[in-house]
């Protein structure tokens, strides 16, 4: 394990509502050697609630980011974990806690950006908000009870991570090109415009883009796409729309 | 799994201080499928923190069992594990999270009963009552910050222990579904339309085809497309057959 290749994960925490399960949080990360803190829309906060839960990770706590939206928490990154239930009738790949990890390792190890995002403490990651993750990740529980606390959950992922970042499986992963990856806000503007190519050529109907796309963000999400690979798909619909104007 | 392996074990918590630990206890326990919880002298239970950070584990709370020392909490039990930072000077065996877990899938799964006993929130365990504890077990973490909240340290015990009694752990692997995965005659078959409509929207030089296909045989090919996947590629592909036909 490299202290370094904590540098490159961060925690997103989307609309808390609890102050004190941010500190928690900060204290999980820093117990699991985690250093980057993102709130999004945080509901309170500063708080003295946070600081007393941080119990000596207010470090953390300090140094926090703090954004207005998903997309803004996330636009540098390479690769974009959201936490869900396991039975949401949604189309990204779902994988395990431990899965994950060697993932988060083999990108953090090549210094790309990770992110590991979780939703509100009753009603977790909206349905929008998991269409901005990449993969899914489902810690698996009592289906009977799956609510987790949400420090909890950073809890059982970070020491996922740190047991995945300390044993010195340098894998060589050349599977991908980690220094070529397209970032999140360049994924986005491939989907805006794959949808809107898709749409001139009637193969969406407008009314119904929500058939289609999701099923398109999945395959493209797990596929990773690096920098070129975008290009070349961005060229092919300028193609397109080049012979609709023609 | 069977949810009988849960039956024979138990977590104690000896000498607890924030009566909201002990309800964030009983929430992790049920997360993860466990129901008998022992308190060894707790300072504050019940108590309306505990029921409030339990959020819904209440039936744990109200069927704990109280007692007035360790050896009581565990003396019908055959595998005492105790919770310890990594470096007491104490002769037990040290083992990891999972291997404890492995441990106790054998002994549970046996019917023999199986403890996992945790310290004070400051102070840990004392080294009497490590003593009474057959193998100590130590979470990996942070050596410059290593004190996890009691809960929290709970939380991962459990999961550990959740993943290990999973009936010979078939993973899900819902990352891909195997089943449904396109054969590579019918990729073949896509990589071959797909050439003709890129040299229809006169996107590939007819004359240098070589410099994209082989790049987009290897985004789709390491993708592993589904066979609905691979339909919606195709559909996208005749829809702009049919427009430039028409």
């Amino acid at each position: 394990m490299t202290m370094a290749d904590f540098q490159f994960l961060r925690i997103v925490l989307c609309q808390t509502s609890h102050p004190g399960n941010i500190g928690a949080t900060a204290r999980a990360m820093k117990n699991m050697g985690l250093k980057h803190l993102t709130l999004v829309n945080p509901l309170d906060f500063p708080s003295d609630h946070a600081n007393a839960r941080a119990s000596g990770a207010d470090d953390i706590l300090q140094q926090a980011s703090i954004v207005s939206s998903l997309q803004e928490a996330i636009q540098d990154c390479k690769l974009v974990f959201g936490t869900s239930a396991r039975h949401r009738n949604l189309p990204q790949a779902l994988v395990t806690p431990r899965e994950m990890a060697e993932r988060c390792h083999a990108f953090t190890s090549q210094a790309q950006q990770v992110a590991l995002v979780f939703g509100h403490e009753r009603n977790g990651l909206s349905n929008e908000e998991l269409a901005f993750c990449h993969i899914h990740v489902n810690i698996p529980c009592n289906p009977d009870f799956s609510s987790l606390n949400l420090a909890a959950a950073v809890q059982v992922l970070c020491y996922e991570c740190f047991l995945a970042f300390q044993t010195n499986r340098e894998k060589p992963q050349q599977y991908i090109h980690y220094d070529d990856l397209a970032d999140s806000a360049s994924l986005e503007g491939f989907y805006e415009h794959l949808a809107q190519t898709l749409t001139e050529i009637e193969f969406l109907e407008p009314a119904f883009p929500k058939r289609i796309m999701p099923k398109l963000r999945r395959l493209f999400g797990r596929t990773q796409l690096e920098v070129t690979e975008l290009n070349i798909l961005r060229g092919i619909l300028s193609a397109i729309n080049r012979k609709f104007k023609g």
